[in-house]
């Protein structure tokens, strides 16, 4: 029987090409939205907002001991990825929501599911 | 039919707990566990040794642009989980080798199904 032919285009996978041994460039657009979902308090944002939206405060709220700054630092790079919708509704005063785009919604089901196998599992110390 | 009886015992998980605006003390043991798991170069670590055992200089270089202080100092945090095992070989010169625990499988199984999705999804910029 024939040997079976390579197939040079199908490229490995993200994970698959970390465990092959192969240098991750830093600047590799995968790896950089992987450093901004497991940000600190890009995993909790995510978790917050799953099937929800939510005012700044109460995203706040929810989170617990976030800095406001730190947080909306966190809700402007989650935008520009597409993960996080923001809305401004032409009120007086201002009302912003915060919500996942279904995008987001994807990356928080992954998230949610490490979050809650570490909740299931014990730890030592 | 009687209404079913309300379960209190029964915690909600972590995920929902948040989900449910909750506040989460940021000393609770799981949100501490998943700063460690989402670091950044914790994440990394993971998919690494996934199966498989390295030594610091090949762990290193598969992950890429880590600095030595960092990868120790990641290392010994994943230890201290019981997520990474270091195990030191009574050999001259020093020969020192990192793998998962069975524990860190299940983490890495997760943390992986969340790199490989970011991969499989089309981002904007």
């Amino acid at each position: 029987m024939p040997t079976p032919a390579p197939t040079p285009d199908i490229a490995p996978s993200f994970s698959t090409r970390v465990r092959l041994g192969d240098v991750l460039d830093p600047n590799c657009p995968s790896r950089v939205i992987l450093d901004h979902l497991t940000s600190k308090w890009g995993v909790l944002v995510l978790i917050a907002l799953r099937g929800r939206t939510e005012r700044f405060g109460e995203l706040r709220r929810s989170i617990g001991m976030v800095s406001e700054r730190m947080l909306a630092q966190t809700l402007r790079v989650l935008e520009a990825d597409g993960i996080v919708e923001r809305k401004a509704l032409p009120v007086v005063p201002p009302h912003v929501e915060y919500s996942l785009t279904p995008l987001g919604e994807g990356a928080a089901e992954k998230v949610g599911a490490l979050a809650d196998w570490i909740e299931n599992n014990r730890f030592p110390s």
